[in-house]
């Protein structure tokens, strides 16, 4: 590729089924770059529709109204080449669901005219369909392995690049789309052919979620690619929010330009909307280093993707007001922190509504934080209406006329009055305050009790909103520690980064003595990760333990699983109780609100769970009865 | 096919995620068969594991754990070929998810060995992989035409029938998977070509949900698939429910023998574990006439489904007991009379609760309702609770100690006070009691109100199982009016069925005045039917309306539109109103319980909906100006 032309890469901040908006954006970037005399701008994904939209694709009017706009951006394409994400529909074939056949395109314009590639005019289809965690593009898109199988075409004939005309001159843009490049568990790579097909620039149009860590795993796997093929790699990601029903996804964008050989020449602020504009056919550029994330840097990453996340979530609501439950615990701690910095703290507002078993030394630390975060606050003692519930249990009676009278009285056992403590507080006063206010209540579980189902359904289940479910205890922590650091003050008392995590719902958790929740934090994070982000089970986990592996697997602390579980038996008691929480409180999670997500699998829509009871191998079975018998 | 040939089609009660009880159940049907002198015994798909499983298919050790108890079925095949469900791992390939290679296969064994089909030892796998509504095959399994394409291969070259030796003679078995008859939105059919391979038979291993009215359609594709390749056809289903985490779905079994013409040769009892016997190789039994379903019969499907799933989805709970909220009114009456029926009275406890918005109508109806169905039954007032509530709500003062001090109250508006008592009753009493007892309560929604978001969050939104939320309110009476035939007497108060269905939450739905809820439900029934279950949205409404077509298309009373909306403001007016209740209220059916699924497109797992806000297409708008401005 020898000449050299201008490129803008667009990272707009896409609005999930809003496409009057979003092409309302990308109108107005093209005329921006045009007037910057810019050759070639690119949007990502889908960036006309969002793309996260759920079922919405069904909905035949909506993909004839998504053609429609991309009618408009092609007229729009004057003195420029315009590459953008949209569905492409043909109406006249199916879908293997019977319904109108959509493919995930790259539209391909120039001076007002559909670009021909040999193959397509002004399109071509996503090659690889990721359909793991949140992804459900085989179930909406055609792909074009399956177009070439129904054409008995080999598919790299279908992947050609597209000539753009460069002052006189071509330049060969390969368009490929997100899985495409993430290609090592499939036969092919659409990469690929597109350079054996002369491609004199790849660009990637993705809509990729961000996740913790994720975009170093990127920046190798473009090298990786670009030492079979090297070429000019352009990566154009979104920017903002999808939310999928149960489940949130960060776009942090940070769309990148590598070298051909896979070095950085640019990268765009995460989160933000901008445009990158880049000068292609001369290195002239600094080669950036992309960032080695240190463990500081660690903390920062996910700290800005939940307070993104958080402002995000809100601007969707009518009203930006969040109310919370403050307990003096760490998790509320951490999340009114979070909705103070995303929304200010003057549309916050925290209640602490304690029972008969809360310490003066919670309570008290709760007023304090509201003070520092200088959000709105109250007080809301629940004894009184914990106490008319117990009241009416009392005299309930449940007769049965039948051929004789039968009553039945009800037993208030002491769990049953945590629960109704933690129910009280939340489906009684938290919902009401936020509805008197026009805003939402959101939830504060972390993904250690949401996992275990230590939480009351109806109770501290609820929520519009699950910011930290994503974040495992030792994170809480970790965050709240961060904090203080950036403030440069105990934003967040010590008191309640000291004090020790409990539910303070009954005598027995009773945080003056010390009394807290029934989890080893340490050790159960790393487990409860295990489970859910590795997808591992007993079996496998009992295997670690009896090679002696396990603390290395599993990153803990030297002597960490001795210390708790001084006997085999003890060791197993746990794992197997465990399991059986995990599994068995499915059912809250069924009835939890959404999450954003950060990790590399959250529930809700991306770890996908049935409600099947708790199962054990036989491997597991006759690996517990060996260590057993052994000993 | 001259051998004649004993066959047992076993259709199961699948548990799902119980290979452990699957497999001795599976085992103990082949010794009786062999015992029988049965020379082929079939299983359904995924009889091991179950098929909805959610993501434990990610499970390593539980791949590995079904793998093994294929081992033990085939062991189990002395002087009898047995053909089953289950998944096969190819532990030296990855998925396209970057896991363990697994397949959705069906196993074949006879007399301890594994069949070889020239291609597959013991083996072969489903080629079409469903992946709409509830489906999640792709996501999963390999299929076989990806198995195909890899190995660049013609597909018909992999799909061959397994020989059977029946006393020194062959049978050629071709060995299907549920999917693979369904073929009609694919570009290949696996069943013609296994015929073309020199089939004998076809069997088709399923696991296939129920939805009402689903059977005859299943006639009609059979029997348009052996028009064109005439040869037996043994379909063998499961039953059982299988709840995947937002939606249970009901497996009737109907397992059927197909003559090579497509008619009917026997047929299992729906939702029995039954194990149907029969000859091939000679054509003695006479031709059952599918059911033709008159309206009567219609009713009955419906009523048989949801009293199996209730009685199935309590038996995979700890107890037996549910709780119920009974208002007076139909759709709690409904959900009561079911659980009596599929619980027994004596585990069913119905309270009444009643706040000063409720009518004596409604109160007296409950309670002749409660003696008619001979359960527990209690009273239990609310309005001491929720004037404790509105008292603290006065009291409660929110202050900003920043810069200033500054003080907030709350206003608590009617529609706020309404939703007190909705969250009082289910969040404080039904919780409670369900937990008192060991049970769990249930929720009494319709599909019309799920649509729409006429319920409250944490009030009538909650309950461990929704066993009604797929069915719209006319099939609600449908239904009680047919319980009432079939009792043989008016054990659901014809005070209940006349009364205008209403929330009873404020004097604005004051029953003896006749005044109820916001919707028409002869017409909004329909419109939400078209929404949810045909895919439709207003610009297709709307252009309905305009061609005046839409009280033909949506099935409605002929006139009912204009009595409705006299004018096209007013019926355009109602058409965006539910449209935006329709999509504003998604964050409520995400943290609803688990809906069973009747129809052929329930809320949850098989309505995938993002929470993306309003929008209307450019065409609606359009059409609305033009009609609008035509007046």
């Amino acid at each position: 590729m020898q000449t050299k032309f201008q490129v803008a890469i667009a990272q707009l901040d896409v609005q999930a089924g809003r496409p009057d908006l979003n092409t309302q954006k990308i109108i107005s970037e093209i005329k921006k770059a045009r007037s910057k005399g810019v050759d070639v701008i690119l949007f990502s994904e889908m960036v006309v529709s969002g793309y996260l939209l759920g079922d919405e694709w069904e909905n035949e009017s909506f993909i004839r109204d998504l053609m429609e706009y991309n009618e408009d951006i092609r007229k729009e394409s004057k003195d420029i080449a315009v590459i953008w994400g949209n569905v492409c529909a043909d109406f006249d074939k199916k879908g293997e669901d019977g319904r109108i056949r959509k493919y995930n395109a790259a539209h391909v314009a120039q001076n007002g005219q559909w670009v021909k590639n040999g193959v397509f005019e002004g399109h071509t289809f996503k090659t690889l369909m990721p359909k793991y965690r949140e992804f459900d593009d085989e179930r909406h898109f055609y792909s074009m392995a399956k177009l070439a199988a129904e054409k008995g075409e080999r598919l790299e004939n279908l992947l050609k690049p597209f000539p753009i005309n460069i002052n006189g001159n071509i330049v060969n843009v390969g368009a490929s789309m997100c899985e495409d490049m993430w290609c090592d568990d499939y036969s092919e790579s659409p990469i690929h052919h597109l350079v054996k097909n002369g491609a004199d620039v790849i660009v990637n149009l993705s809509s990729s979620p961000w996740t913790w860590r994720k975009n170093d795993k990127r920046h190798r796997v473009v090298k990786s690619l670009l030492e079979k093929d090297p070429i000019p790699f352009l990566y154009c990601n979104n920017a903002g929010i999808q939310n999928n029903g149960k489940t949130v996804f960060l776009f942090d964008g940070n769309s990148t330009v590598y070298y051909p050989d896979g070095t950085l020449m640019a990268v765009t602020t995460d989160y933000q909307e901008e445009t990158l504009n880049i000068t292609l056919g001369e290195k002239t550029t600094p080669v950036l280093t992309p960032t080695g994330l240190t463990e500081k840097q660690d903390v920062v990453e996910l700290f800005n993707g939940l307070c993104f996340g958080i402002h995000h979530f809100f601007l969707s609501l009518p009203r930006q007001i969040a109310v919370i439950g403050l307990s003096g615990g760490i998790d509320s701690a951490l999340v009114a922190y979070l909705l103070t910095r995303a929304l200010e703290p003057e549309n916050v507002y925290a209640v602490n509504m304690p029972s008969k078993f809360n310490s003066d030394l919670t309570k008290n630390a709760a007023s304090v934080l509201a003070k520092n975060l200088g959000l709105n606050y109250s007080i809301c003692p629940i004894q009184d209406s914990v106490d008319l519930t117990l009241a009416e249990l009392k005299r309930l009676k449940f007769v049965r006329e039948n051929s004789s009278h039968i009553e039945t009285d009800l037993e208030v056992t002491s769990a049953i009055t945590e629960n109704i403590q933690a129910r009280d507080r939340s489906s009684r006063i938290l919902a009401v305050i936020a509805a008197c206010l026009g805003g939402v209540f959101v939830n504060n579980g972390n993904k250690t009790e949401t996992a275990l189902g230590y939480c009351t359904l109806y109770g501290d289940v609820d929520g519009a909103l699950a910011p930290i479910a994503d974040i495992y205890k030792n994170e809480v922590y970790q965050l709240a520690r961060y904090i203080n650091e950036l403030e440069g003050r105990e934003i967040i008392p010590s008191s309640i980064l000291n004090v020790v995590p409990s539910a303070e719902l009954s005598a027995d958790q009773d945080v003056t003595k010390g009394k807290g929740d029934p989890i080893l934090y340490p050790y159960h994070d790393k487990l409860i990760r295990s489970f859910v982000e590795f997808r591992s089970d007993p079996e496998r986990i009992l295997k670690l333990y009896q090679d002696g592996t396990l603390e290395a697997e599993l990153k803990l602390e030297s002597g960490l699983v001795k210390k708790y579980f001084p006997t085999t038996q003890e060791f197993i008691s746990d794992l197997e109780h465990k399991w059986k929480l995990f599994k068995a409180n499915i059912f809250k999670r069924i009835q939890a609100p959404p999450i954003i997500a950060v990790s590399r699998r959250a529930f809700g829509f991306d770890l996908r769970e049935a409600q099947n009871g708790v199962y054990f191998t036989r491997g597991y079975q006759a690996l517990k009865e060996k260590l057993l018998t052994t000993l």
